[in-house]
């Protein structure tokens, strides 16, 4: 296909070299990194063996991939576990500090019925608020402390072990499907370009003109019974579409990172644009598990009902911080699209 | 002061036959009305008073205010207490009902850490729901119950005997402030002018900038200590000054409502509008008041944890319902504003 655009200046490098010479660049900085584990580079590592799957030997990619899932979900977990207690602890005190603590006077307006004394929406002097933090400082310390002690087993693993040993060999040699073959470097262009296709098709199942309406209620709220029959309606409340779009953003930013040698300074737009989409997307999920980790603390046996109502307050918030992230990524997506990344010629050019 | 534009026809009315006219219809709507007490023609009554109190005897007026004030209170409450309880539990409901009662999966997506099954904001089969929603339902009940007693001890009161009489005396009498002078019927615009330039100032007074920012976080967060020194931040929590903008929007309306005849069609677009404002307000004042009965539920000794957890969700969503009708209110101000009907020569030629 023509596209009346001179491709960009590629040198004399093969996919499979470009694609070898990112893989060594990520092994290398996650062994250098040891014994300290970088997750941006195993996330990278995974995000490439994901777009390029193609060119690579598939048992050897497959077991890689499965090995590493296992190692940044158990890596990861400590380190989420920190930041959703940073998050819980700031919305409690987000929500109980005491600059003003003197309720506010209702004002004089005969022609208002009112219930009392306005106190507005603060917890200020709640008897909950001191419990429901500690709980939550208790409770998530000691998920991160199993967290942590999970990973220090993980990283003495034989498991571990022979991941690093395959990252080392990784440095020099990248299993190919089909060693004799050599690609044309702008082949890599046809694979990332699928994963922004994915990326596309992924964000189109979310409901996305919904999320567009400011206050739409849709993270707290179900949706009313006549609009549940619209699969658009069910899926707003689908944790688990926003979760996916969130790892086809990642997919579509690792493998446009791997054509970085191939687009130059081309890449610099699409690149920041989806590390912002990327960060709208980390602050929905981080809230979507931190409303969870309230609404679990609320079960905890015997806590006093003061607790639990703060803990309430404090997962509708979280949620609300879910509804508001959701509706910035509305608000980003169609200027994303419209930038035409998604279908640039030099993305589409070779598929 | 000319401003280049006829005066509308007004016949050869005085102000105080006017006002006289208004007043008579209104009380005659109330009398007819009898035994059922339509609050509406007691607000426009009173909005009279207040908005052309100056033309009227201030001993008669404060009086006839003060007794419409108390009737206003307590014939409101029960039907305050009504909309309330409905309010909540349609919140109760509609974060409970079970159209789509199994719990979501969560995404098989490895390289994002979750703490267990996603259940979303949802409190479908949360074991507190039913006793919330009873919790609710017995209490706002009780409290409409007592306001009822209170609102038919009312009605069999002297004061509302009175209050009959004087209505009665209003359909044919107005006691004037000086019964020997007789004003011009345009002089009735520039009242309804002050009340224009009241509200104005009551509205200057609110954060309208960081309410026009959806998901400010407003109606839950207290303002950072840093940003608590700018008043019109701390405005942004002070609930008596959004009560405080519908009373001053309910003048207004009431005020031009008076100047009807003067105006004619004219008088249309800007009572539409203030109508508009109105209901926004009004959902406002009634999430702040169903919010603090969810929180005054949750203080009931002996109720579960469970119950107490669903509470605090419903306050929190009853809060972001106010923020998001103050939201609303940002968005619908300007328009209102730009329409130049605050300052309308018809409004300002004769103050």
């Amino acid at each position: 296909m023509t596209t009346g655009i001179e491709p960009p200046p590629s040198g004399s490098s093969s996919a499979e070299s470009l694609l070898g010479a990112h893989l060594a660049e990520q092994a290398g900085r996650f062994l250098r990194a040891l014994p300290e584990v970088d997750l941006g580079t195993l996330r990278r590592v995974d995000g490439a063996l994901h777009g390029f799957g193609g060119l690579l030997d598939p048992t050897w990619g497959e077991t890689l991939r499965g090995d590493l899932a296992a190692l940044i979900v158990t890596l990861g977990q400590e380190r989420g576990y920190t930041r959703r207690l940073a998050r819980l602890l700031t919305a409690v005190d987000s929500l109980t500090c005491t600059d003003v603590a003197v309720p506010l006077p209702r004002a004089a307006d005969a022609e208002q019925p009112g219930a009392g004394p306005n106190v507005g929406g603060l917890l200020a002097h709640h008897p909950g608020a001191p419990k429901a933090r500690a709980m939550l400082e208790r409770q998530l310390t000691l998920a991160r402390s199993r967290s942590h002690t999970a990973a220090l087993q993980e990283l003495g693993s034989a498991r571990f072990h022979s991941l690093a040993d395959r990252m080392t060999l990784l440095v020099s040699d990248l299993p190919l499907r089909a060693p004799e073959e050599i690609h044309p470097a702008e082949q890599l262009l046809g694979h990332a370009a699928r994963t922004f296709e994915a990326l596309e098709l992924t964000v189109d199942r979310l409901p996305l003109d919904r999320a567009a309406v400011p206050y739409n209620g849709d993270a707290l709220h179900r949706i009313p019974m006549r609009v549940a029959a619209d699969p658009a309606g069910q899926a707003a409340h689908d944790d688990a579409a926003w979760t996916r779009v969130g790892a086809a953003v990642r997919y579509a930013r690792y493998a446009l990172e791997v054509c970085g040698p191939l687009l130059g300074g081309r890449a610099a737009e699409p690149l920041a644009g989806l590390a912002a989409l990327a960060a709208q997307l980390e602050r929905q999920q981080e809230a979507v598990d931190a409303a969870e980790a309230a609404a679990l603390a609320a079960r905890t046996p015997r806590i006093t009902p003061a607790t639990a109502y703060v803990l309430g307050v404090v997962h509708a918030d979280q949620r609300l911080e879910v509804e508001a992230a959701r509706h910035a990524f509305s608000c980003s997506w169609p200027d994303f699209l419209s930038s035409g990344w998604l279908t640039d010629p030099w993305l589409a050019r070779s598929t």
